[in-house]
């Protein structure tokens, strides 16, 4: 394989990229200089060494230069709101929350979603993690606030989160609740779906 | 203007169409034979003669052989919680929320929206007659339902019936509430936006 | 079944119409007054007064007041270049080579295609009409050009053309050709296919 | 900058990639270890190690090991038909080319197009090189053939290209020529031009 073709294939497993473009990548960094690729191949490999996956959270968040330890600056905040705790799929939806500010508690990325049909969930995202998360925030944390996609994976992960986490939060007395439905921007009436509506009626205001 | 030229024409200023398919639709009728052309036609014709605009709620409702008045089964439904009434834009948004079965209170066509700009817009929707209407149900309806879409135009026409509603509501004590915002199905947390994960936030459960 | 579901019905038959927008152009008319409502069915049961089907190229036309044949204005343009005859899928066709007045034999529409597994073509396709009419410009026609989509089924029907008239071109000595294949407008290399790329290049200039 | 958003700079370059994808390979890129990057990072510092840009058609390839020169296999090939050469935009559009196995004389790659009111297009083709090669097989190539997306900006660059070459082509007396218009795969007629139709009247068979 040519080196071409063997930068091809690793544009071909880029999320979202078929084989056309990933050969356009690569012919596009062939028109740039040994400078430039030099810049770019070294931006890949030091890549983690200033990002961290937070222990706590697991969210990837970069560190600063005398950091020692592997807590990210949110769940180190001590104006976060440590009685709220929110589980997202992915580091995109944490950013997603976080631009909004509306919500100032702490975070937990889940690593994935949960397929129908799979047989060994566990392994496919963090749960046993977040258990002991919780279990660690045991006195502190009052609620935990699922923010799963609506989509028909997004309702079945948050269904086996909340399975799973059932004897810690009743143990310890703490509220699961998942993020409401109701109208989103941009929907047309027309266009809606009848579990849209029954919430979007139970939740007016 | 030649026959076929005409009927594209009629063709052409039906919602949605274009040029090229007005045009394919009457080269679909030039296939069919005399019979078909002149039920189709007469389904035209007679088509307001088994429907009503409803006097009370301004839907379209196909009446009854014997039927004198202009009141439509919803309106004359004694099961109905008239104690409620939702305002829709339009009758597809009224079928819509009565398929969901979620909703057993009255209903008001409003027969548009309120463009931003829009300096007569008691010509364009029928705001006199949901004055009229409310006025009407004083001292049973408790609640007034706003049901636009979540588009900017939708919002603006929801702001509208408020300040418009505003008198008769305080005079009579009637609340007035709007569909709730939320995550609707489908919607990815990736691709939503502040507002929408502010409402999901807010009434989560 | 109402009067406005049974119109509904009608529309959903409509070429590239579905459920939902059968309903809207229903809801369209019901805003309309009864005399808009009379003049489109009168157009609809008219239609056929003034278009005749041309007993020669099968085109629908509009015919001449006083006109007592049903031969079209195309087939009888002393004109037109009667040594050549176009073979075309439909009266859409028809216009778009009409409209690019780079062609001024005769037509011939064809009134669909044959699918690979058509088991009786000749009752879907006027391939027996076509033969005809080739008989009869026996002696003045020398070309057949077929005109078919650059689709699987097109590529079909012009095969299925070129063995069905053998007989009568062999006999009379007519040449058949088909539309040349290569770029067309809008194009781009990249995204082009062997056929196509291999039939410009045969016909560069 | 942190390495995260550093990275994703890079990507925001790429061609056909928005910030909301630049992020989405950085994040992809944090879920790999260590080897793996350091081995994609490699691929990309070594990318140009192993492939050259011919000398003579300026495409993109693969040097074999011990190779001196800088002149491509195509270049070299001694059953290249060496009468012909065809001008193409891009590497991409060459493989196209050659993966159709029509085509069997030599290649030049513009290296971009010129739009239409480019001051100094010069800087931004390869037309000097492209004046130098055709000098250089004066006496062997007899016809040169421009192959150019059918897009506007593409059209523009033919005929760029025609008037540039035209010194050197009348006194060799080589011929130039285009890639033929026609129906290309998938074309449905209705959905055609007046120009592709001219064409495709024009070289039917």
């Amino acid at each position: 394989m040519n080196p071409l073709e063997n930068l091809t294939q690793y544009f071909r497993d880029f999320p979202g990229i078929g084989e056309r473009q990933a050969k356009r990548f690569a012919y596009y960094l062939l028109t740039k200089d040994a400078t430039f690729l030099a810049n770019f191949a070294q931006s890949i490999t030091t890549l983690k060494e200033g990002i961290t996956e937070c222990g706590l959270c697991h969210r990837f968040f970069a560190h600063t230069i005398n950091q020692t330890d592997s807590t990210c600056d949110i769940c180190k905040d001590p104006k976060a709101d440590n009685t709220q705790i929110i589980v997202v799929e992915k580091d995109a939806d944490l950013e997603m929350i976080r631009r909004s500010k509306t919500y100032n508690g702490l975070y937990f990325v889940l690593g994935g979603v949960v397929p129908v049909l799979e047989k060994n969930p566990e392994q496919r995202v963090r749960i046993r993690q977040l258990m002991q998360r919780i279990e660690g925030l045991a006195g502190t944390v009052n609620e935990i606030i699922i923010a799963m996609s609506l989509t028909p994976v997004g309702e079945h992960t948050d269904e086996y989160i909340r399975i799973a986490l059932k004897p810690v939060t009743e143990k310890n007395n703490i509220k699961i609740s998942s993020l409401g439905r109701g109208l989103s921007t941009g929907l047309e009436l027309e266009y809606s779906d009848t579990a849209t509506l029954k919430s979007a009626l139970g939740n007016r205001k």
